[in-house]
């Protein structure tokens, strides 16, 4: 497997276990070594008392899409910290897409950044997450199986 | 009404529009003028890929508890930013607590803290959340009725 | 005047009274509107007790690199928070480059990111402003004089 | 030696070498088990445009109690990143004093939380750090000298 196949292992052995970023409805679009895009079409169960889709959800899928990025490199990953800035108001309906990059990978500590947009490309948030390596795997790197 | 009665004013206001933090079922345990605690047990829709509650919910809850206090003195205020720190993972059945907590208010920009702890006192999470009032009252502080 | 010129007059004003800035060597190399480079060499009384550059120092080159930037549309500006991540130490003799630029800006609200490299284009920092225009102007927009 | 003799002599054997800090004049004031107090007065080299002590400079007090409070436990430890809030502005004369304190240890990674507040008791500006620890003691502990 090249590094952009073990990434699509990784992502396929965390996806079918993921019942949050499931029951949420969002849905992984692409995956590659380092890199994650995810969607979420805002929901009326995700409405604060504004009308307008709660932060905290906005949060969740750029959190969803920083996940599959850094366990991209299969090396159980998680997040220790994040800041996020929210730009945008997001409605009924709007389709948001979060894209997740690694910007920095030292031993165990890695930086990413996530940019989450609605529908007219304009952005929503800006997340700059920082995570941790924990030891293990997720995949045979032989056959791409869960481990 | 004085200011805490008002807080609780502010909250009923919210809390009947609030699909997103009903629909995750947290709950407001107590308000008063700068400061809310709300609750929320873990469910299986909240777990990720690792079995464990997903940092995205985590965060969902501490930013509820966030918008009740920062909206608690009568004056609509939005989230503009938010830095989280995740200290401990959270777990199927655990019983999470945000205490948000008033730091700073000036002009239109405050600042709150929120500590998110499980049923054990353990730290979750904390998170220190930028908030910014955008205009107009939430209730009339005569009557306590939402406008 | 440009909006480009108008950057580089509103840069003149501030730069003569900086005191900060220039006792600590820091020479603007280019301004433009939302953007600014900024150098600084690492100098032996900028060390921490490990021999390195003191990371309070790393930040103080970036936020001035990010004041010049926020400064540029010729509307008074202070920063509000910041976060930094430290990625690489920097050493006695080192060149230090900022590089600020816009994000966003709405109302009154900015953020800005300023990488720090070294001579050797390794990145140092990582840092994202929060920016508040509190009223004012640098300059006449006639005469780029100071007001 | 206890834990708070450890903590003062790891702040020995650190601030004869901190040329940083001492030629921006601070003075550790106290020093114990994950917690230290710095002050710095506000000379006018310290100054940005505005008239303003620059918010670096602000930034790097506090970021120097961090680091004698995050190395007090006699393992050597380094900033990986922080976030600040700047909430007011400090002036020429004004004694600023930074009190860091521990807020978790955990493996190699800490935060710690650092006040800044001037002679009026105002607080200047809030900082939370991240720590990282990196290997190697600052002291013998039999002796308390420098290793």
């Amino acid at each position: 497997m090249d590094a952009d196949e073990l990434a699509r292992a990784c992502a396929d052995a965390m996806y079918s276990d993921d019942r949050a970023s499931g029951s949420l409805g969002m849905s992984l679009d692409e995956v590659s070594a380092g890199r994650a895009v995810m969607f979420m079409t805002v929901r009326d169960d995700m409405l604060n008392s504004h009308g307008l889709c709660h932060g905290g959800l906005i949060f969740t899928l750029a959190d969803s899409a920083f996940a599959y990025a850094c366990n991209s490199q299969n090396q159980n990953t998680v997040a220790s910290g994040v800041r996020v800035e929210f730009l945008a108001t997001a409605h009924l309906g709007d389709t948001l897409t979060a894209l997740a990059e690694q910007v920095s990978q030292a031993g165990r500590t890695g930086i990413y950044d996530v940019r989450v947009s609605n529908q007219n490309n304009k952005v929503v948030a800006l997340f700059r997450g920082n995570s941790h390596r924990i030891g293990g795997a997720l995949v045979n790197e032989s056959t791409g199986e869960p481990v």
